[in-house]
């Protein structure tokens, strides 16, 4: 179970216009897409440096779990996310490890892919996202 | 100044012997360097996953500023890094558009590779690491 890439790296901010902006005027990237993602609470704009994505989140409200992750830390690093050649193969794997899972199924993540949330307790307190591009 | 690559994305760790065997558990992966830097008080691994890599640190002395991160927020999500073609270059460009930066001018990190550091003020809470790799 070896992801072959690191997908992205996402930032939880307040708006999502003026992070762009800063990012625009600061390292002159632009987002690839940008989504509403209705069941996670959150509105995404991707952006490709290299052959990985810097993924901006703004909570539609503020009780969503980005929301809360603003609240309580502020504007930051939010979770790191791994490419994974088949899902649930990663799953099955890391539940055999005895990692706790968030998402013990895939569900369906920005651009149709299929994604899975680790538990932060499984590695160094960081939130883990598996991404099963493009099928 | 446009970064061609993310080159890692860092994660403070107490313990990065634990850590590491933490990842080749999980994911499989393996580190491709260990180096201890003293004058940024760190010991760090470094784990290639496609074409960037997450970068383990473990603080020296806790005096040290992840030794301090550590304190006060627990393991976690540290900084990323963009590789730049000309860090001196990217460094003038920053300061035109007013942003903070920790380093005025680069200095060198892990693989001898000149780095310099944007201040978190500059975007989305988020500590920036410029890398000019290989040179």
């Amino acid at each position: 179970m070896l992801p072959y890439n690191l997908d992205h790296v996402a930032i939880a901010v307040h708006d999502l216009d003026a992070a762009i902006a800063e990012l625009r005027d600061q390292y002159r990237v632009e987002p690839i897409s940008r989504e509403t993602l209705a069941d996670q609470g959150v509105e995404e704009a991707m952006i490709a440096i290299g052959g990985s994505h810097i993924q901006l989140l703004q909570p539609l409200e503020a009780a969503s779990p980005v929301g809360r992750f603003l609240a309580k830390h502020g504007e930051g690093l939010h979770h790191m996310a791994f490419a994974v050649p088949d899902i649930e193969a990663a799953l099955a794997h890391l539940r055999d490890t005895g990692v706790r899972l968030v998402d013990e199924t895939p569900r369906i993540g920005g651009g149709g892919n299929r994604i899975a949330f680790v538990h932060p307790a499984a590695f160094a307190g960081t939130l883990v996202e598996l991404v099963e591009v493009g099928k």
